[in-house]
């Protein structure tokens, strides 16, 4: 069978990989990117899902709007106001089948073959791949502990002329770095200097452990004229209340939001409109507050267990930021004391040992670092990551040569 | 802001035209697509989704398998077995969200911009968008009271080469026709000869009034030597049960399910599980017959009433095949009598007398008939029905000219 030429533009063998990892028995795993799943209100979504179909089962069960369920807009806009971003009502927002589908649509509206788009070093695989579907030319932009260097990102920018930036600014994906509040300043006035949209990822902004993070870019935006007709923002419930909801959504100006409209309505019609009004009377039910804090805490307490647990069992062999919040820690061997530098060789290693976790490499557009890792550690309990902290220690500690 | 090139394949203000029809209050409408809110069953639904939180919480809420909810993926593959499709397994079909993504991934998995593509004439209009957003260029075969005529979709195969070959062959949106039993069997011997990809989207099969249609050409392909690799089958829980849980299905060649299964990746990681452990348990419940044989008996008596109608409120000046199943009448204007012939401006006049339709023209991805007109006849009850067409019938006595 002859498949589409964009099909050439994607390397998955490197996702199948990670999968494989997986499959050992008895494995503790720090690998995955998705929230624990013992942190689901299951009794508040059971009772939202009965609300659902009892008050509005037409709605909860009938075709709906491709922009969304009003009464969801409606609860996303009032989320979404509760944390700074002022004017946003119901329809400058529409719904999405998680926020990955926020990112398709981006790709299907913007990306013509052979258009450039900006993206961190490191990044989210699966946005690498879904741009490239598309037939864009990625170009990266480095990260550091304060998230992406905004001085090389202008100019990239300006030598590159992006159809857009993607960022995902607070606790990103692999990165679990966070986008100093002067950098995202400088994001915005060179959104506007350069007319240049800037996308704005963040499912883990609500993840935050101690001090909540500066607000988001969309948030900012207030403060520098001309801004918000740039800015694009992708939202989610995925890492705080239930990835198979897969309820997004995509904020961004009038005329962006009209055509990924368009495109949606020939991708899935619309969201599951029986997940949205679950959804909705999940939000409207007041149990989302109690729900962010449990989590909060509870990844407040693992990613302190992780942090000690690296320090004390890999010591100078490895390198990282304690995260502030989100899921994820991400890490560099370093090669002190002669041991291993090489990430994917750790991650056999570590397999052999009964512990898995990801190298960095797929999560470069270009030109990988294979010193870099990511470690998750939302879904293990502190005696879990604390016992699979120590496997990477006798991991990194074996024989060079296998 | 500068949108993608492929953007321009796609004309949206026709279906915008449509839906600003449905907005004067008291309307009777036929233009709709779905089913009745009414024939819902509620409480099935309602047991299902609690029975999924249930026993399975984290199945239902955590990210799940871009093929599919396994429970689900058995159950659907029992349910197509139910209607002869021998040889399926779980693992030969993939849960996609409602059929609209099953052809959203067929058009990235297999076409690049030029590529040309065989539909009916006329097709369902989000097919023609879909298809034109991934840059096919579509090719039309004509439509009889049989469905697609064979002979002539040979003569285009041999023609155009196309990448693939859609159809929609029984009760088809919007020609409500049914493909003959020995047409079908052309079908797949021209996939074999022709090598030629058929895609058989089924979302109305199991809308039959009387004797069941023939088996589905996926069904038939058993009995076609070397067919079988050159059939894909989308399936829908849309018009059966609830479009709302956005729940469909693609079968097809394990290469084909392979590459739909990475770009779908991509698009939105996984259908929601919430819905598909829904629908899962339901189908387990056994409700399923019961519900089928209630709206067959619905929209059976509507369709009759419809047809009843049609003949005796505009006689000669429409023509249309009393529809087997499904949810449409496709009718032509002739003209008799000196009246209106054009259903764009029939459809103007039935607006000012209350009731709305759907002109037939949008539904030709080439060269419209301006005569024709679709009718859904699945929202409106009998009384409805009658009122509706009554209205119709006046709306086309009315004077010629505005």
């Amino acid at each position: 069978m002859n498949f589409a030429t964009r099909l050439n533009n994607v390397e998955t063998s490197a996702i199948r990989e990670l999968f494989k990892l997986l499959g050992k028995p008895g494995i503790i795993s720090f690998a995955g990117g998705f929230p624990d799943s013992a942190m689901f209100d299951v009794e508040g979504l059971k009772e939202a899902a009965n609300k659902a179909l009892t008050e509005e089962p037409g709605g909860a069960l009938q075709y709906g709007a491709t922009e969304g369920y009003e009464p969801l807009r409606t609860q996303l806009a009032a989320f979404m106001q509760s944390k700074g971003v002022k004017d946003i009502e119901p329809q400058g927002l529409i719904v999405t089948t998680g926020s990955q589908q926020a990112l398709d649509l981006l790709g299907k509206t913007m990306i013509s073959p052979g258009d450039k788009v900006i993206v961190e070093a490191p990044t989210f695989l699966a946005t690498i791949q879904c741009f490239r579907l598309y037939g864009a030319e990625l170009i990266t932009a480095p990260v550091d502990a304060n998230g992406v260097q905004t001085d090389k990102l202008e100019q990239l920018i300006a030598e590159h002329k992006p159809k857009f930036v993607y960022l995902i600014p607070t606790f990103g994906n692999p990165s679990g770095a966070m986008l100093s509040r002067e950098r995202r300043m400088k994001v915005l006035e060179m959104a506007v200097k350069h007319q240049t949209l800037i996308v704005e990822d963040d499912p883990y902004g609500d993840l935050y452990f101690g001090e909540p993070p500066p607000p988001s870019i969309l948030a900012l935006s207030s403060q520098v004229p001309g801004s918000r007709e740039w800015i694009a923002h992708c939202g989610s419930m995925s890492k705080v209340l239930s990835p198979g909801l897969r309820v997004g959504w995509l904020i961004g100006p009038p005329e962006l939001l009209a055509k990924a409209t368009m495109c949606k309505q020939f991708s899935d019609a619309h969201t599951s409109t029986f997940a949205q009004a679950t959804a909705a009377q999940y939000l409207k039910s007041g149990r989302m507050p109690a729900t962010l804090a449990k989590v909060r805490k509870v990844y407040a307490e693992r990613a302190q267990a992780m942090g000690a647990a690296l320090k004390k069992e890999l010591g100078d062999a490895i390198e990282f930021t304690q995260p502030q919040g989100g899921l994820f820690f991400w890490a560099r061997l370093t090669g002190a004391g002669g041991k291993l530098k090489d990430a994917g060789e750790f991650a056999k290693r570590a397999i052999e040992k009964g512990v898995a976790f990801v190298p960095g490499a797929p999560f470069y557009a270009n030109d990988p670092d294979l010193s870099t890792l990511r470690l998750s550690f939302a879904t293990a309990d502190v005696a879990k990551i604390e016992e699979g902290v120590g496997r990477l220690g006798k991991a990194l500690a074996g024989p060079q040569v296998e």
